[in-house]
């Protein structure tokens, strides 16, 4: 047995996210050969007895309260960031400089002007960085991108994505507080805008190259809410619903739109990519199918293939069981922190880096900035 | 403009088929261009208003209210009986002794007996005849077909079929008289084996070859109903459902089952073969569709595919309309009667002859036997 | 059996669009009981052996080579206007003018200010019309009108409709002439947006209501083809692709996209619509099925149902066959068909008539400008 | 915190089950609030490199090479048998008559006899017993009992499974050895009978109850393979293919069938249940969803509804993330220790105990006899 190298995870946040992504780094070694091995070694949130209950929970050494304590604590090695937004620039900044390597919940900033800040941050330090877009390593949407890679589709002439979700519907729901800050957009930096298109915008770019401009709307339905720490009926300050077309660099067109108002929908996140060759098809609501049309096929048999992605020779698969058994949701993480973990021995660290996760932040601002100008924007380089 | 040679027809019967065929009539030479044209010359049935009505909403020339008469007339050339299945043994004897050709429903006969005799009839006065099982000309099936005599599927392993409904399990519903004689074992010869059963033994063995034995089970669920007619509660004589397992003579095995009891399942007749290099999946509930799975596709990107059955290249459709836009139930039927036009100036004549369909009854006589002397009953040859 | 009165058709154009109205003249009377009875009187076209091919083929008693000739006819009672756009505002002001009912493919017009001549023509006349809308007479998307009418959905935030083919994306294919006028602006007066769009368009205001704005982009991928007719390689002046976002004057938000560069969807027309307590969703590759999600099914076992429109409580269904056996894609026009002759002698006529339809032209007209303005442009009343 | 009571895992096997209990006792605790904590104490396998290895990757603090050395040790509080079938009998005696809790991999024996003596050991040493018939604790399936518990499917008239695979179609995969056990029929006690179909009658009963008579086919299609340890070819002992049909005690009638020469199919396990009410189906292929129709809807918008069981409110998901993300397969496992470990302080043991499980192997020991005696056989009670 060769002895993995342990390095120590210093866990910011507790909820969703804090769970997504404590499993993936317990869970990895189990089914990945990789030269480190994660410890979960602290954890830290403001709540002193909600973030020991998680601790214990999940097996985390220490407890910390302060986040500046947690960045300052010789024993950690990475410090993942799992807090609300307006937590990510301070504590990414911070790590950076105190020489970690940081992993950091999606979007990386509130605005892109944070999220440039954090990036020249973790650049200067030299130190290892992540965004956790982790829709990349579900195998379905991995296989898509080796075929883009391979050239497979040839012109790329349409892509199209949505994110639909149908939680925030009632008239009832407060906004901000516990559990509830995604809908405070001062925490948040915006609504959907940030937390659902985002995704779509990464895979998007990350399948189909860089986004030249974009026109957009956003509405907000419900206009009103009482806040869940005040009890006032405030404003609500974030976006329902964004919707934008694309073109990208490539001259593809695109539609876009995200929303927490498509009753029916949990989280329902489809992306399409049409080429000349070939198209492709994804839907997070049966993530381990892949919907393939290969036009190389002989014409009278010509048909949307539905891949179970369950085979050995899919993406990641040949780690968990054997063919026709489904992974969820959770692996992509596991995947994403066997990716970072088996990069950090190369020179080509794993992706999304910081900088590279900016990219979909200048988008989002340039749909934001869209649906206030009611204009074409350019999406800044 | 080559002048079409009228074939005048004389059909026998008004309601669910008398409908069918009388529109494959009628559509048929707008849509193909065939050697004859069918004439609606004369309807029959025995309510004299009834089909008075039918033959002023189809167009028919006349009426008759004895099919004697209606066989005897020299101005018809071709009997076509969907009446019911009581009826189709007097009938179609008699037709082909008039010299007649003779197109007939399915199932031919109530047993194996009355199909002989009927088949005997056809042969000796050498008139040209055929079954209705029309499902053979769903597009989808016949490219299934063209897909087997071309050896796509290699070595044949498995076969299922089920045809599911669910119209009849009210208790209210009563038995026998009009529109109900699928309920009167003395009409039909039997419940669903003769009336379900009989449509996917026919494509099975249109697609699989000769079945060889089987073993089943038949049940009567609600034992008595009011009969319509007298108002009296009787004993269902009829099977509510019949299932079976069978070996073809290709050393295949098989699944096949037909109720009238399966909550939610309209006429969900699926059918589905697995050879050793593909597989094929069809469903009369999206019946302009054809699943493939083909074992040649390169392994990563292998899956079942949905082929929309629209295009030109598929069987029948140059015909319609353009790629994309689906026919549906009783375009079945106008490829069948193109196919009989077609085949009359042949040697060959359109399948499924009497002699064809007759093999059928072979069957479901030994899924009934099967059934009650509970052991595994070889088909008659 | 009631006399029914017999109205003559006069035809223009024998094409994809001349055989789909045929055939529902041809076949409306067998399976709807309507007061009046269509009589193929004439077929009209430029080329006269084209023509006599098909006034043959389908039966019609005579032919027509110049439209002026068929609508000065006495015995003409309907004028039906299935030739290339560019002559559909000619033709349907001289068959107002000659006291014709006209009914017209879509789009009504080239351009709003065609449609609108039109519009006033017919009212001038005081003369039966209507415009060829089709998809509204699919079951499945009756029934989602039924369902809007009823106030099943309560507040609508969502529309979103696509229109995808893909049988232009090869470069040989040749612009203009005969079959292709579709890729000729200076006939079609537009590519997608007036082809698919159009239908798109029409479905949504049918049941969403008034599209109040819109911001654009449309795409010409591929700028020069061979010309079919003088072999000249010419700048293509259609467009090929056309997205854009909508804001209803409900307040709802949508997406629209119609492009002919879809790699692998022969005519994808789906349209979802997502409302306070139930969305709804409709694709024309299964055009025989209904998905609906109902938010007041007990949460435990909310899904998204697809209802297999097939039943006789389902809109138009009663007329066809029994429950499980699907209609396909011409039974709309037989549908539009008996609509049109059932209204005649009531004070409501069938929609979309001519004002109604040429709402959709000023939403096209609207997204042209706006794919030009790169601005929002507002639908003119 | 209250501390949780550690029980000491002692895992016979390594491979594939190996891996999924494993997996199971390190992530229940994450997940589940139970009162105790599995602790994987040692792992136990003849392969001593092998199972060091698994233990290191695994987490496990020993490892044995002699089963009985594992029995025997005093720290060992549950004993766990993922070992091939020919050594559930002896481990799982010698485990009861130690005292310890047993858990064993399905099928719990060869044949009923086996089971019995295991049944009967476990029962006379009074010791918490389960067998790892996982799939009833796939939420959906866990959903549809809660269902049928409730009476919402009314009187059952079908019943239908089927599980497919195609793994062994090749005649060059060798038989027996390492890997490749379940080919040998000493080893495994039979092919697809006690792998397969035991899982789907396991489910089947479990819905709806007891089986009373069936009639058996079984087939080997490939008749000779080779060999892995001697090279030799060698007759195949095993069924490659096994399908009856069944009687339930409440007279509903049912198919089964299980291959492994279902081209294009890798575990397509289903399961359907028609109901007076409603109708259920479920599929291992997407074991996320639950397909339900419920007759007790609005009849105009019945159908067959795709619910995606990710929500709260659904069995055991409350314990996962939000609603819409989907868990795997491996987590079924997760569930039967976390109902394991949450039974163990009240009197209901968690279910299928060694009794209950034994009810499945009296079925394939039937259908093993109906397929030599081609009658329909009895289940012995």
């Amino acid at each position: 047995m060769i002895t993995k190298k342990p390095l120590n995870i210093g866990m910011v946040g507790y909820s969703f996210m804090g769970r997504a992504h404590s499993n993936a780094f317990k869970q990895v070694g189990q089914f990945f050969d990789l030269p480190y091995r994660p410890v979960l070694k602290a954890a830290c949130a403001r709540n002193a007895s909600a973030v020991q209950a998680f601790a214990d929970q999940w097996g985390y050494d220490s407890v910390e309260t302060d986040w500046r304590k947690l960045v300052a604590r010789p024993d950690i090695d990475i410090i993942d960031i799992a807090a609300p937004n307006d937590m990510h620039h301070d504590i990414a900044i911070a790590a950076a400089e105190a020489g970690k390597m940081v992993m950091c919940e999606k979007p990386l900033g509130r605005t892109a002007k944070e999220s440039l800040a954090m990036t020249e941050a973790v650049e200067r330090a030299g130190v290892r960085n992540m965004v956790w877009y982790n829709y990349r390593r579900v195998p379905a949407v991995t296989l898509a991108k080796q075929w883009v890679d391979e050239g497979k589709f040839g012109r790329i002439f349409h892509y199209r994505a949505k994110f639909l979700q149908d939680w925030t519907m009632s008239t009832d729901l407060p906004q901000g507080g516990t559990g509830l800050w995604r809908l405070d957009a001062s925490v948040a930096g915006s609504g959907v805008t940030g937390d659902l298109l985002a995704h779509c915008i990464d895979t998007a770019m990350w399948l189909n190259g860089p986004i030249a401009e974009v026109t957009a709307v956003t509405e907000t339905f419900i206009k009103e809410r009482k806040h869940q720490l005040t009890g006032e009926v405030q404003p609500v300050t974030i976006d329902d619903a964004s919707l934008f077309l694309a073109r990208f660099a490539n001259g593809s067109l695109a539609t876009f739109e995200a929303t927490r108002y498509a009753r029916g929908h949990k989280a329902l996140y489809t992306l399409e990519l049409n080429g000349q060759n070939a198209s492709v098809f994804w839907d997070l609501h049966d993530l381990h199918r892949l919907q393939l049309f290969d036009h190389g096929d002989a014409g009278i048999s010509r048909g949307w293939r539905s891949i179970h992605i369950t085979d050995g020779d899919h993406p990641y698969m040949k780690n968990w069981w054997v063919p026709g058994l489904q992974i969820g949701y959770e692996h992509s993480f596991t995947h994403q922190v066997a990716d970072f973990l088996g990069s950090l021995d190369s020179d080509t660290p794993a992706a999304p880096t910081f900088r590279e996760a900016r990219a979909t932040d200048l988008v989002t601002d340039a749909v934001l900035a869209s649906a206030k100008s009611r204009q074409w924007e350019q999406v800044m380089g």
